[in-house]
């Protein structure tokens, strides 16, 4: 069977890579590796290159974004780059003060606590994504460009995977006003005022949703949606006040048109939280080709809850980057023995690169996948 | 059959007490219920007490520790009092410098990272924390003593539930030095010096279980462990670095020889900690009589899990405390329903009480619990 009777649509340029054939089930000849967090504060030339401009700042130009994007790929040999970004860009760009606080994170001048808060949000269209994501389509295209040069160098094609936070972890920020530790103030308004927090969630929906796609639009082979803090809800809860906000997130990007003569199938989309394990079946619910599992579950187990029909992507603990060489490769091989039973696997952490990791470490680690039979 | 008969030893005054009769077994005439962090920064007497002392200071003052934690017993009517404390209390007493920074947590002057550390640690006999706890004996004895006077007024008894830290989550503050968001410092020290690691959480766990064998041997009637960051773990990694520990921090109360003309009974082990889904059957398999439940899983979930050998307690979540009363209502009526399929269930939250609560929807949601049928 050809890939295009199953898939109408993928970047064409990037169709045979190894990242997206495993992403849309196949097995390629290597299991494919890239590490969420891939390009950051790990690295000294992205420690370097970012000296001097505030985060946001960063994610706003395009030569900074696209250098930054591809500084892993190059370094590690990863099999794909994911766009560098914070999840809260969107929001920036449809006009929401916030700012990265360090140490700390993303802060909110208004936090969204009541009714007439979430009526000043959702009254912004948002269509102001799309119109003012001119650098955001700018950076894409410049990264695209050069991960094509980069794959000639490599003689294997590279893929960019588009980037956004999903609507409950958007809205955990926004209605705390900035980071918490277990999202209390979120869980709060969906009890206090569901209507108002459906309303909240679904207008995040399009803004997440019009990044991803703008992503898409400019180059990008796949899509994945951060949903870092969902794990905070029980499987009832989620169901009720995140599932449906992610859905309509991602149907954004499945309502994208390829361009008739392109030759492009379908864009494969991902999916990543922290402490999902029990919500592993309702995720896989989802328009999902790829479910990235987090390191608090065995893999083995978290295949039986998503079952054979997506991908499965993760799921080594950051932590075991400082293990000595020898119980890590343990890990990878128990790792790579268990995707084995999954229709397909993309190998990564079960978290992000920590930034006190040797980036040496993670070459390694992409060496040891690779080799990996 | 007759209590004594299963159990060897309880708290004479108090083994016929709601709570103390769920936790062994028995299902009581009502649900009893009380709730983590019930004494504390919700109540405005907790506040005015408070001001001018420091967190630690307070804990070590047995005046103030035991009307503090007579608060909310006379306040909402709860069938149990918890032991006002904090979980580095113990290591406190043990020696190691320590102190408690507002809005984020206990800070160590000296974090545990290596061998050398562990080794200044360990060096340390954990007897000290026996010898240096005159004031959490006096603590325990007068709020014993304000109970039964407190039992007489509401004519039932009531008993006091002694407190501490599980070893995986002490270990957790000491390596870190301080909070963290992900406990990333314990997991690398686990696969970076597993011995290390092993003589660190056996020290804590004598440490832990003298702090609460002292407790009990001054007259608390039940003992909880908490492990607060047992959920940062995957059930793999929970059984080999976690568990052993906990088993025998809790073997220090299992073997305290009841006084010989006592008629006292067995003292019941509970057990909670947050995000601990996929951990429930490892934590269960603990000798155990109660398994709290946090509220991140469904309540009859729960009870596939830990199954029917013990006693389940839990699970509202907090945030339910700012719902409308009768969405609170409909909440706590599932649950109770759900927890008739358990061998007993206490009510609890399913996380502590959030410090903003209101405290009369509190005692009003004791009322609510112990009126369902």
């Amino acid at each position: 069977m050809q890939l295009s009777d199953q898939h109408p649509f993928v970047a064409h340029a990037t169709k045979d890579s190894h990242l997206i054939r495993a992403f849309l089930g196949h097995r390629p000849a290597t299991t494919p590796v890239w590490f969420m967090r891939q390009a950051g504060r790990s690295l000294p030339e992205y420690r370097a290159l970012r000296e001097g401009s505030s985060m946001l700042d960063a994610c706003l130009d395009p030569a900074l974004v696209s250098e930054i994007t591809l500084q892993p790929v190059r370094r590690h040999g990863v099999d794909a780059a994911i766009f560098f970004s914070d999840i809260v860009v969107p929001l920036m760009l449809a006009g929401i003060d916030v700012r990265i606080v360090a140490g700390r994170g993303p802060v909110f001048s208004q936090p969204v606590r009541a009714g007439a808060d979430i009526a000043r949000v959702t009254a912004i269209d948002p269509q102001t994504v799309t119109e003012r994501g001119g650098p955001i389509i700018e950076a894409v295209r410049r990264t695209t460009e050069m991960l094509a040069a980069e794959s000639v160098t490599r003689g294997t094609p590279l893929p960019l995977i588009g980037f956004a936070g999903a609507p409950f972890t958007l809205a955990a920020y926004l209605v705390e006003g900035g980071p918490s530790k277990d999202h209390l103030a979120a869980r709060r308004l969906i009890h206090e005022d569901p209507a108002g927090w459906d309303a909240l969630t679904q207008w995040l929906a399009d803004i997440s949703g019009r990044f991803l796609a703008l992503q898409i639009e400019a180059g990008a082979s796949a899509a994945q949606l951060f949903d870092s803090w969902a794990g905070s809800l029980s499987p009832c809860l989620y169901r009720q006040a995140a599932l449906p906000a992610s859905a309509r997130a991602l149907a954004h990007v499945r309502q994208i048109e390829p361009p008739a003569d392109s030759g492009m199938l379908r864009v494969p989309l991902s999916h990543f939280g922290v402490g999902t394990g029990d919500l592993l079946a309702d995720i896989a619910s989802l328009d999902l080709d790829v479910v990235g599992i987090d390191h608090r579950i065995d893999l083995d187990e978290a295949l039986e809850r998503v079952g054979r029909e997506v991908t499965v992507q993760g799921n080594l603990d950051p932590a075991m980057l400082f293990a000595p060489a020898e119980v890590r490769a343990a890990e990878v091989s128990r790792i790579i023995a268990a995707g084995k039973v999954a229709r397909a696997h993309v190998f990564n952490l079960g978290h992000g690169v920590p930034p006190e990791t040797d980036p040496d470490v993670l070459t390694d680690l992409v060496t040891m996948v690779h080799d990996a039979r």
